[in-house]
């Protein structure tokens, strides 16, 4: 069978792009996992998802899988490992298996490098990838910032705000770094070492370097990702985003994207409004193709 | 004082910018409704505002103001009549009221009613949106009240005190209508009727309606918002959109526009996310400005 709309991935955005193809009445198909995201579940406190005030991510996960149970929306948890397009539709390839769909809707969020040791491990536990989430919870605390790009000295001043000490490790280099770490507040203590491991006992209280360690309650980890051109062969990207226009087409025709994976800010209810846009782009695209084949039948 | 931010509108736009523009400890006004929005209370049932599933309207307004009301964001009843770019900050003018805000995002929604013919080509020639700013040119003259809004009524009322001669024209109909209309001065002369156009030579001089017409030597159309160009002078739109970019950018340095004022689909969680997007950018915005200021300062 085909269907009308494949969408890969189960966090806001593709749950949005979810419902909003339901609603239209299309044969819709979601790949994810039971947890619907990983990131999202791990979130202690959110604060920026209007009309949920001070909500846990795993209570906002079980809104959302209440919100689809409740429309009868089902996720899969094949694995999407390549999206072909095959010119009318689209083969959507999880190991031995294939899916067909006449739209496809990217929704995979953005694929974080390499972590440093202790980085997964206490996720959720101290280390952080959303400093405008978690500020809060480090108030009059001790905070790192892994810095791997230079929005994340923006971070670094914000936390700075909030917490008691903050330090800065940039993880990257080049031309503009020395120019660029003057942006930074004075008070920030800049380390100019390569992290070995994140470490603590249940939460976070360390990080360590080759000779020596500091001491901290939080650690956060600013990133780009991966780029999704390894899922969808031919895709244009912008550095480790999909391109997009302002109705989230990507340069595929019949192929859309919303969320992290098509840019920052990297949050849930931006993804939500995209995932909507994006299956809203996707059942136009799809009512134009059924007027046009009537067209030609005739 | 200067805010960093002014956001026009309290609909699902302009509450997700105020919340994100506060978690990044900006210094924001709002200007919007006790209903916060009128389109969203007169919602039977929402099915697709991801995390709330078939939630009325009104309910969904009540989740929103819990939220504000936990982050102690207020909503200014303030009518915003215009916002004039003056350089370095906004000047948004409400009657002899002025606000000044470094950036302003406009969450301003969409007007569904259709200009009237001559509405638009009369704009500032006898044509305004705003009596208390205009009234004092129409002492002793004829004038026409155009309402869309219960809220028309008092303008009306005012305007009779200075005027020669006062037609009201409502455009709206409810079970209100007859018992409201009871409020109007009873030397107002109100007229049932739909106009057709407004007309005049340089300066408007009548309003037609199918069979007969009145003269008047000015016209006031009362809507809930003002149309994008009449209330931000200056600024490029697309048809009755402000034209952003993906970062919900203006043609306006320093401005920028979320929800349904930016363009369909019309919907809250669209809006939601546009909202949070365009503070985060606001955000960015005055942080580069501070950073440009200590630079200059040394």
């Amino acid at each position: 069978m085909r269907y009308d709309i494949a969408i890969v991935g189960s966090g806001p955005a593709g749950l949005s792009a979810a419902i909003n193809g339901k609603i239209r009445k299309k044969n819709i198909i979601v790949f994810g996992n039971e947890n619907l995201s990983n990131k999202l579940v791990k979130a202690p406190s959110i604060d920026n998802y209007l009309g949920f005030y001070d909500i846990s991510g795993d209570e906002l996960k079980d809104k959302f899988k209440k919100h689809i149970e409740n429309m009868d929306i089902e996720i899969s948890t094949k694995k999407i490992n390549n999206v072909y397009a095959m010119g009318e539709y689209f083969a959507l390839m999880s190991g031995d298996d294939m899916f067909e769909a006449t739209t496809v809707i990217l929704a995979t969020g953005v694929e974080y490098g390499k972590p440093i040791k202790g980085e997964e491990e206490f996720l959720g536990k101290g280390v952080g990838y959303c400093a405008t989430c978690d500020a809060p919870l480090y108030r009059d605390k001790k905070v790192a910032i892994i810095g791997y790009n230079k929005e994340s000295e923006e971070e670094a001043n914000f936390l700075n705000e909030i917490a008691s000490k903050t330090y800065f490790i940039p993880m990257y280099k080049n031309e503009g770094l020395m120019r660029s770490l003057n942006d930074l507040d004075s008070s920030i203590e800049v380390i100019n070492e390569r992290p070995i491991k994140i470490q603590g006992d249940n939460l976070v209280n360390s990080v360590a370097f080759k000779e020596n360690e500091i001491d901290v309650d939080g650690v956060f980890v600013i990133k780009d990702s991966a780029s999704p051109k390894a899922l969808v062969p031919g895709i244009e990207t912008d550095g480790p985003h999909i391109k997009v226009d302002i109705n989230m087409k990507t340069s595929i025709e019949g192929c859309f994207a919303s969320g992290d994976c098509v840019g920052k800010p990297y949050s849930y209810i931006k993804s939500a409004g995209q995932g909507q846009i994006a299956a809203l782009s996707a059942v136009s695209y799809l009512d134009k193709l059924k007027i046009e084949q009537k067209k030609q039948q005739k």
